[in-house]
């Protein structure tokens, strides 16, 4: 069953039966991959965003519902286990059309085959991301090979949806290691994405594992860089994309589109099918999640001694507001790259790629 | 001598005879006054950015020389105290320009006048400084009268442009202080500021001393604020303003100003006339500052003891890029608010409010 690869972001212990994922909290100072072993486990990891990014919460969560099947095979541990995993984050579509998936798989089973069903089932999720965030990759990789650039191509991100948000490749950076890998030169402007660093913590630390070139800057400075004609493009990737196009993804990412606009710079947004939302006409109709002002007031990083220390930045008792996401409109959009091909960002181009196929 | 009050960077100790500031690399988390007693002390305070804003370091260097002369009013003392305040912040125009001022109005005289009259010249730069401030504050208050809105003003800003920059009033925070101060209800969206937070650490404590409501947020999240018709305006200082009217600022100040526009939100640039620079036809002419990449990679606060501890946010030996200021395009500002008045961000508009008085 394993084929583990050092760019992968779940995988299996020893004994080729526990997932095992990476504590992406502790990231980027240390690498502990932390076994799930029961439901609580699994639904502590999604919770605590020990795992994050809407297709790897999806497969997190495809394997949770293995595991309770394992454990208790009942409709009434199949029902607790779905509501419970589906209860871990507001936001995310593929949380439970991943958990949909899995419970479809083995609502009509005999107990005693869903457990091997539901393993099945949550496999195939797995293999299917890995597949579609390739083939982002290469779509991808056609339009940085028709950028024009001196030197090598500079692309800027934001957040992190890379292999650490999926399972392998990623989607906004799938079609930078690929073409890391086919020898096209890249190098990566890492937003370091207030108020979590998913820019420093994670992205700046995926690249480097795979050997791309990166800088890290402020989300302030994202418009001096391609202002300064230091950007030859932004991929970023989607949470949720409205069926017009509009895409809800990490805050700040609305204001790189309007600096790319205003630059004449290309906007990508690089997703998979699964994050499409044709039940959402615009992103106007997409909730933004509101998080604890202690993600702005306080942060953790390495003390003098090396120890994981949580200092505060604010005077106590601050007023503070975290919009977890924003909408970037889709007229900001030069195109979404998709698994299937590259299209206009409209529900004339998301429906001829994606509908008529 | 003095007319010390709460809201001021810079005050006189009980005796009326030593200057004060606070010291700001130790907001939010304690306000001490450091009383600035010898030379060194005032050089001290500067180099260490104990004070900092172009408007307070010109008037701390002030009495800086002040304070030498009081010492040692000799030729040689004089030229000495000049270079070595000259020498704390090598770039701030201000500060050229107010030793300068100070060394004019003593130079001619007799050693034994000049402790005096230097004492009087940074006095009169001080008064002037909160004149101006002042001056700027009523002329802003105007338009924030002027906005339809509902229930108090949502004011935006970003850095600090507020009296700790300057003696009193600030230029950016001037307007909001004089609505405070009028009556008329104010709210302020306080932008964190990465990578220095001069945003947390020292725009929300001076609002929050002066009992001004406000609320700190991610400067990602600027975009996503405007985007819902939670901002009515945004108003920000300039560090340099060039000719035709494109404003240099703290960077991140140019995606506000994307935003603004977008959203069809006034963004307005609060500035003394000293901030013009003439000899600058426009913004892609003015240099900007890098500066170093630990702003970015490291960061302080307060540990669970109350201690100030810095922390390091990325792996050890990440690249790090760290401009620090951006170029607002004249196109986006919807005005300039100066202590002469309010006019278009243009070479026309710039000339006809300062150049015909």
């Amino acid at each position: 069953m394993p084929d583990n690869d050092a760019l992968c972001s779940l995988r299996w212990d020893a004994t080729g039966q526990v997932v095992e994922v990476i504590d992406q909290t502790l990231l980027p100072h240390a690498l502990r991959w932390c076994p799930l072993d029961s439901l609580p486990a699994f639904c502590h990891a999604i919770a605590a965003m020990q795992v994050r990014g809407a297709p790897l919460i999806g497969i997190t969560a495809a394997f949770g519902l293995a595991r309770a099947m394992a454990d208790d095979p009942s409709e009434q541990s199949l029902a607790d286990a779905q509501s419970a995993l589906l209860a871990t984050r507001p936001t995310a579509v593929n949380l439970r059309w991943a958990l949909d998936t899995v419970v479809a798989a083995v609502r009509d089973l005999q107990p005693a085959q869903r457990a091997g069903a539901a393993l099945r089932a949550a496999q195939d999720l797995r293999r299917r991301d890995i597949d579609c965030c390739a083939a982002i990759g290469d779509h991808g990789l056609q339009l940085l090979r028709d950028l024009p650039h001196d030197g090598p191509v500079q692309v800027m991100t934001h957040c992190n949806a890379g292999w650490l948000a999926t399972i392998r490749w990623g989607t906004a950076l799938a079609p930078v290691y690929k073409a890391h890998n086919a020898g096209l030169p890249v190098h990566v402007w890492v937003s370091e994405t207030r108020p979590r660093n998913q820019g420093i913590n994670l992205t700046a630390w995926e690249l480097s594992r795979a050997g791309v070139p990166f800088t890290i800057v402020t989300d302030n400075s994202a418009g001096q860089l391609l202002r300064q004609g230091m950007v030859d493009c932004v991929i970023v990737g989607s949470d949720r994309t409205a069926a017009n196009g509009d895409v809800c993804n990490k805050v700040g990412t609305y204001l790189k589109a309007l600096a790319a606009r205003a630059n004449g710079v290309p906007f990508y947004v690089a997703l998979p099918e699964s994050t499409v939302d044709w039940h959402c006409p615009d992103g106007g109709q997409i909730p933004i999640e509101e998080r604890s002002d202690a993600e702005i007031l306080a942060i953790a990083g390495l003390d003098s001694r090396g120890n994981r220390q949580e200092v505060a930045l604010a005077a106590q008792g601050s007023p503070a507001f975290n919009p977890a996401f924003d909408i970037t409109p889709a007229e900001l959009v030069t195109a979404l790259v998709t698994e299937h091909g590259v299209c206009q960002a409209s529900r004339e181009g998301l429906r001829k790629l994606l509908h008529e196929r």
